[in-house]
């Protein structure tokens, strides 16, 4: 398999994905009118699903459950029922919890045409791609592409590699920086608080290469020449939305950087990260979560190797479905100069933090996370905080375990804890549905005036 | 997460997804001719894309290269060069090495109209399907449908979950069925020749709960009741193509089977398969080796748990653009009873096997594996061998490596080291396209008349 070294060929030179095509096409069929071949019944299928309006409270999927009638079932938000989700159901818990990123699926629907894909019955059922790799050398020029459009990541000269999701890039970096020695594994840690997979994931693969050691404090001052120390840092923060950087100093310790949320939805962008290990993930650019497609850009050469040798044994690459998918949605991403996606998600985002601001302003039980605004490269602005999840901190003595005295209003988040953080804090998600936002706002309401 | 017990309510109770989605349509658009809207412009790239020929020598595809003209990039064949794929490389070597499952190509091109989908910019973001699951329900029906119209496993009261290929989920059965016990780790065993990632996979993660300790040789009969053995059992057997079963017999030993070649392209069916931990692929059943997507059928629900945390850890599940794939792929199996399918898949194998046999039958330098006729109760008829994988034996005394025998006559495979076994021996992949087992016969015919 060759290396794959950014090219740093303008992007320019080559035409994105639907232009060509377009032209293609022209090519094939001339000026008449196109009609649909083998393509139409799946075409018909897709619009025939979509069309069906769930109330505007659910969704219709191709690949749902059917009902015995044979129309595909709606598939309801939280909180709402019944065979179209029509019904609200009022007794129902507000869903704040994972950070599904459903606050772009409008987008999408608004990109419908752009965004489409039409996979073929033989599309890429080799293992290969054309270079013998399992990475889409096109799909790395439009990521490197994004990059240069919105300015978060300094690529030249680096390696990219994909995973699916930045969840499996994770261990394929703390594996990569590990120096195989069960004499001596690396000790791996983060920063209170922080995203609870480093350690659950860490600690589950139980490697004789590496051990999950606890929070940086511990460490501060007593790294050595002698013991690899792996940091992870996630910057913007999850679960606080900070902008942050690595803790330990010394020559032996390696930094991971999740950018999972380094986007103009979330946060303002200062300066590219130059960092040696730096993980994206879709999920929260496009909101495709479900795709399960993250990227990596690795500088040093040795650790590309190894994270290449990781996803080689671990799954053999990522699915080239999923790769199809992203390439398509990072087309229209790359169309627009990000403009209309990151407009989108920054001013979603920022609407739901100002609400929310709003609502628990009139509350001295609970506080939120300090966020100021900050100039913004990308948008060339001052711009206000935007952040994809609330802090969430309960101020009273009593209130030891903020995520219940939340439960008990009937809202639902993530438990201090779970950040390896005290539990007077939790975690609220603001990325979910309008839906699933509304309801939580409606509860917090409700909580702020009996409080 | 629900448990997802398999439902064993009819199939026939459920719609196919194509006869559900066309009800839907006509429910939608009445009688009128139907035209695309939004997904008009995905039908059209893709039909562009495969008018393309590519002189029947390479492929164009969605996601190719392009070239500075605007135009997809051909990519050709091994063997085959040019623009266009039509200048035969005479000078090059057969590739007869890794297990692409190309052959099954041709019946998708066959099967474009139903085989084909169209991916909307908002299909299925979230992580997770409408039950709280990371696994699509509906395909796992699917999955149950198929195995019920092969007859080669039995899925009554049994548990489904997805991987990343078999790849993904043979390392998290090896963690599933090992007691967590760095004192006293599982020994991993095989027997050869075998399938060389068992052993890869298992060293690479290099885990405090489990060893690879070699062949099972070594471990007859001296299997106690104090350390668990977890033995991989391939049937039909990658390389040799022999229907195998465990060797360790004891009440801590436990067995992956992998029954990725488990079916009628490759085997005759004589028994549906009954075993605790089977492993499946969508690779060798319909050849999509690029979608990433494979199964595991488990009797044991603990075993089940684990195996589903291991998925959920590594990758938060399979891709949700894989499940979809798979999902339309099966019910273009399913719809046909599997006839056409394993009829395609059948003859194509078993001529390609007639005739290797044929140029080797010349020649006393060269055997091959001793495969015979037997009953098949899926075709309900006696069969002929049609396996997946030449093993190729050198007789010659001076043929120490049979590998660099053939490679000297431009010919590549895999050394039998590469499975545990005997560089006398080397595999030949039988499954690639038509266009490889052209030129492996034509170089063999070569190599055999100068022997």
């Amino acid at each position: 398999m060759e290396k794959k070294i950014i090219n740093v060929m303008p992007f320019a030179c080559i035409m994105t994905v639907t232009i060509i095509l377009f032209t293609a096409n022209l090519f094939v069929n001339g000026d008449q009118e196109w009609k649909p071949s083998w393509s139409s019944k799946a075409a018909e299928e897709a619009e025939a699903v979509a069309a069906i309006p769930c109330s505007g409270h659910g969704r219709a999927y191709l690949d749902g459950l059917v009902l015995q009638g044979h129309l595909p079932v709606c598939e309801c938000h939280p909180c709402y029922g019944g065979s179209d989700c029509s019904e609200f159901l009022s007794d129902c818990v507000a869903n704040a919890g994972s950070g599904d990123p459903l606050f772009l699926e409008p987008f999408w629907k608004q990109h419908a045409a752009s965004s489409a894909v039409l996979v073929s019955g033989w599309h890429r059922m080799s293992y290969i791609y054309s270079d013998g790799s399992y990475i889409s050398e096109l799909l790395v020029k439009h990521i490197i592409k994004v990059h240069d459009i919105v300015g978060n990541a300094k690529t030249d000269g680096k390696y990219v590699i994909f995973g699916a999701g930045s969840t499996q890039l994770m261990n394929a970096a703390v594996y990569a920086l590990s120096p195989n020695s069960s004499s001596n594994p690396a000790k791996v840690v983060a920063t209170a608080p922080h995203y609870a997979a480093y350690k659950t994931q860490t600690e589950f693969f139980n490697s004789r290469d590496y051990r999950y050691e606890g929070d940086t404090s511990l460490w501060k001052n007593k790294t050595d020449g002698s013991t690899r120390f792996i940091e992870f840092v996630t910057s913007p923060n999850n679960p606080d939305g900070k902008l942050t950087s690595a803790v330990l100093q010394g020559s032996n310790v390696k930094s991971i950087y999740d950018y999972t949320y380094f986007w103009p939805h979330f946060t303002a962008i200062p300066a590219p990260a130059d960092e040696d290990l730096m993980l994206f993930t879709i999920s929260k650019l496009t909101g495709h979560a479900g795709t399960r497609f993250g990227w990596a850009i690795i500088k040093d050469a040795d650790v590309y190797e190894r994270m290449l040798t990781y996803l080689t044994v671990n799954t053999i690459g990522v699915s080239r479905d999923a790769q199809l998918r992203a390439l398509k949605l990072l087309n229209v991403v790359v169309e627009g100069e990000g403009r209309e996606i990151f407009e989108f998600g920054y001013t979603t985002m920022r609407d739901r933090w100002i609400r929310l601001k709003n609502v628990l302003s009139k509350s001295k039980r609970f506080s939120l996370q300090k966020l100021s605004s900050q100039y913004c490269s990308f948008f060339q602005r001052t711009r206000d905080p935007s952040t994809a999840y609330a802090w969430l901190k309960c101020e009273r003595e009593e209130d030891k375990d903020c995520y219940t005295v939340l439960r008990a209003a009937g809202i639902n988040g993530h438990p201090g804890s779970n950040y390896s953080a005290d539990d007077r804090y939790m975690r609220l998600s603001l990325i979910r549905s309008k839906d699933d936002f509304e309801i939580l706002i409606n509860k917090l309401k409700t909580l702020v005036a009996q409080s």
